[in-house]
């Protein structure tokens, strides 16, 4: 039998990947919000590079109240994460024993708090690697890559994480499990913490930050403090880690990330997850980061005008 | 006689003070650029919360090439500093030997690049403590303060920096000479630098940055780093210096620094004499101060971003 999943909060990222599992197949409860009318009566549409698909309504089991919900086998958390104080009451009702809840929510401290709540045994957590966005209501753009990478919060590879990243890999969706997911979030860090701050703060997408020296020596003096972060961790990225970003991120072109799309639509941005959350790791390890430490302060006052506070 | 006084680069402040001194019988040259014609044409009008009062054209002496200015007894230097590039052609023309330049610019650098170009022995430097702006093609707006403090670059206070105080004096701007120019500098700096560095960058006035706590922060630790550097040069600000800043700055409301404002009109940003020479100071004089580093940085690319480049 397959195994039942629900997609809680499901925007681009969630709306995307449960609707290639849809697609293939397997029984995915969508949890929507704004989307939910649009979705009800027309389905979800995939515009991919990888060729576009639609699901009309009549396979699509789509819900706005998580107590309507069925229990399922497989929680997937693709909440934005300025949203995670919702984790009890939309989360609590789906679970079985033996549920496992799969975040792939940006940033640090998500799993955490879900072990708090659920406890750990059932967490897992993955970043995914896509270039995504929301078209319009219940139409997502997929414009490139899409690999999920994961791992559990609790120890090494398991046959629970082979088997979800099974499950996506026939769905189309290039899956790998982490033997430490640490090192997976840290290595998505070194990308997320100066280029979603810095493009938040300044309003500035990745390629007005690469083509001058003050953004260049801004990038590079943020990336080594999320490095040495990471070293008192236990997280040891690679020594060209720096380059290998750099050079990556050149081929992206005038690219908007999150942040800087969140400020410029005056949305709650994502500050605690991936630059608080980071910056307080980094203070308890007693490691010196002033460069987190502003880009934090700056990206709250961003946050604060956006939410009007 | 009357000494014979040179105004170069007559915007808000030039024109304010250079109008000032005309209204009290010094014969004043104004060198003017975007406000020429209005100013020859209609002459000088300054809205003054002390009184109105306007300069008809035949009451002043107006150009728009220094060629044709005669040679003065005092060139007042309140150019913006952005184009300190051109002191030489712009000044050369005007000096007789004896002749002293007094620059009311803001920030660091000026009176040392004067000094390389003309001589050391010529040069004074002031602050203006003044609420300016310009309301029109030759309408000034005064809303407050006024008071000029100066020194000569070489040396303590002089006879000479005392006459220009008293000229002042007799034309109803407050002036006082300073006993170390270099102190009058850094107490103005730390004010400016976080003021209108974090202005220009985040696009904030100085209420939104005092009323919450990371805005406090922010401000807070530049004040320290600007403090570390002047004491690195030997000047010693008072050790309450901070608590009077943010207390006094509260008083003025929604605040738009010079170089916010500069951001929002989109002309070129005071970034090197406000942030940048005292950056490279504190870094000869071996201070670390990543925050000003990271505001030197992050104000050079909205600078970048103004100028299209």
């Amino acid at each position: 039998m397959h195994t039942t999943i629900a997609v809680i909060g499901a925007g681009a990222v969630g709306g995307y990947y449960g609707a290639r599992l849809a697609q293939h197949g397997y029984p995915v409860h969508f949890l929507l919000r704004s989307d939910y009318d649009a979705v009800r009566d027309k389905g979800l549409s995939v515009e991919s590079h990888a060729g576009d698909f639609h699901l009309p309504p009549d396979r699509l089991q789509v819900y706005n109240d998580p107590g309507q919900m069925p229990k399922v086998d497989l929680v997937l958390v693709t909440l934005k994460t300025t949203a995670n104080d919702q984790f009890e009451p939309l989360i609590r009702p789906l679970l079985k024993d033996d549920t496992a809840i799969l975040t792939l929510q940006n940033g640090l401290g998500n799993e955490d708090r879900l072990a708090e709540l659920f406890g750990p045994n059932r967490i897992l957590g993955g970043m995914a690697f896509v270039c995504i966005n929301r078209a319009g209501p219940g139409v997502i753009r997929h414009t490139d890559h899409g690999i999920i990478r994961l791992g559990e919060f609790n120890g090494g590879p398991s046959d629970r994480a082979s088997g979800i990243a099974e499950m996506f890999k026939a769905s189309r969706v290039p899956c790998e499990v982490l033997a430490d997911l640490r090192y997976g979030r840290w290595s998505k860090l070194i990308w997320n913490i100066p280029f979603n701050g810095l493009g938040a703060v300044l309003d500035l997408t990745t390629d007005r930050l690469l083509d001058n020296e003050n953004g260049m020596r801004l990038l590079t003096a943020i990336m080594r403090e999320v490095i040495a972060a990471a070293a008192a961790m236990g997280v040891c990225l690679p020594p060209d880690i720096i380059d290998i970003q750099i050079r990556h991120t050149r081929t992206m072109g005038a690219y908007r990330s999150s942040m800087q799309i969140d400020r410029q639509e005056r949305r709650p941005l994502e500050v605690e997850s991936i630059l608080g959350e980071p910056l307080r790791q980094a203070r308890r390890a007693g490691v010196n980061t002033p460069n987190l430490e502003m880009l934090y302060e700056m990206a709250s006052l961003v946050d604060r005008g956006v939410r009007g506070k």
